[in-house]
């Protein structure tokens, strides 16, 4: 883990400038799609010119990846710390569901751009966030297998689940905050109990 | 119902070649995203002058409001279609979230650029496809309230509920297909028994 986290360092750019850049462009994908969005109005959005930016990200594409691959092991990371906090493949599930839903809640315009303009990666780029994307489902995989294997839950199709929980989360950065939902605890605990009863945990 | 979908037909435009017009754009929308996309090249990807465009459709927001009433006027019908089969709430929860599933997997191009381009609506013609959205919203509700009521489902918050099935048929026009699940029925059918045990029905 530790080697593969230093090169995920090297390729985000470890400067508070370049962090500074990457923030900037978050907002700007966001708020007119990837397609739309120039690295000139990016830098003149925190008072850069054009020719600063250059240094840190040497084209568009470099800066989405940046932030693809910082919101994608961010996710990574957060998911496999919650699945070791509880003994029980009950409290695991509990434990990730929550913070994989409050992770896109929180950072809900950042996984926007990650999720949603992933298109617009090149392919060398692409195959690197659908190997870390890989790693994140199998951490929930595993779990659900180990509660059908113990019989803490019913049977269930493995890969539905997975699909289903995983795009439960994604989905909240579409939408989150609405009218009704503005709360990231109030919709991660409602994402639980409903996770819960897809894998059919027994419960006392 | 019938005055409604006449104002819908008004508004899409019901000749064949604005019906031309907007599979072009829906498919230009979602290669680039609406913000990067032009009217000329929409045009030109049917062999149209640009000028061809402008007596069906004035901006390219126009265009792109025909395409989501389209789209969201569409996944109202075929939901509130589906929720009449059926005489229990079972059977009608089972049907109604087969269809939305499956329209969005059926139609995932279309779907695409019609729930994730909401921002470039007008304000105007965002009421109108919010209002929409919760009309269908609305179909699942009641389901779900009604199957409560009668002890078919077991208590549920039915606002989660409600969020989390429309929120996974949303999702499905942004990954559909993947390379594991390219079968509209195999994963209708596989988030039709995750629905059911999230409201817990009751089945022999």
């Amino acid at each position: 883990m530790d080697v593969s986290r230093s090169a995920v360092r090297d390729e985000l750019g470890t400067s508070k400038a370049s962090a500074r850049i990457r923030a900037a462009a978050i907002e700007v994908f966001a708020a007119k799609g990837y397609g739309a969005a120039g690295t000139r109005e990016i830098a003149a959005s925190i008072g850069l010119s054009p020719g600063a930016v250059y240094p840190h990200y040497k084209t568009k594409e470099a800066l989405l990846y940046a932030i693809s691959l910082e919101g994608h092991s961010s996710v990574l990371d957060v998911v496999t710390a919650a699945a070791h906090a509880g003994a029980s493949a009950t409290e695991r599930l509990i434990s990730t569901v929550n913070a994989y839903v409050m992770w896109h809640a929180d950072n809900h315009t950042g996984a926007r751009v990650a999720q949603y303009e992933l298109r617009s990666l090149s392919p060398e780029h692409f195959t690197v966030i659908a190997e870390i994307r890989r790693s994140t489902s199998r951490v929930f995989s595993e779990i659900i297998e180990t509660g059908a294997a113990a019989g803490e839950f019913d049977p269930v199709d493995v890969g539905v689940a997975t699909l289903a929980i995983t795009s439960l989360g994604v989905d909240v950065s579409r939408w989150f905050p609405s009218k009704t939902y503005s709360d990231a605890d109030v919709i991660a605990a409602g994402y639980v109990e409903l996770a819960l009863r897809m894998v059919g945990a027994r419960r006392s």
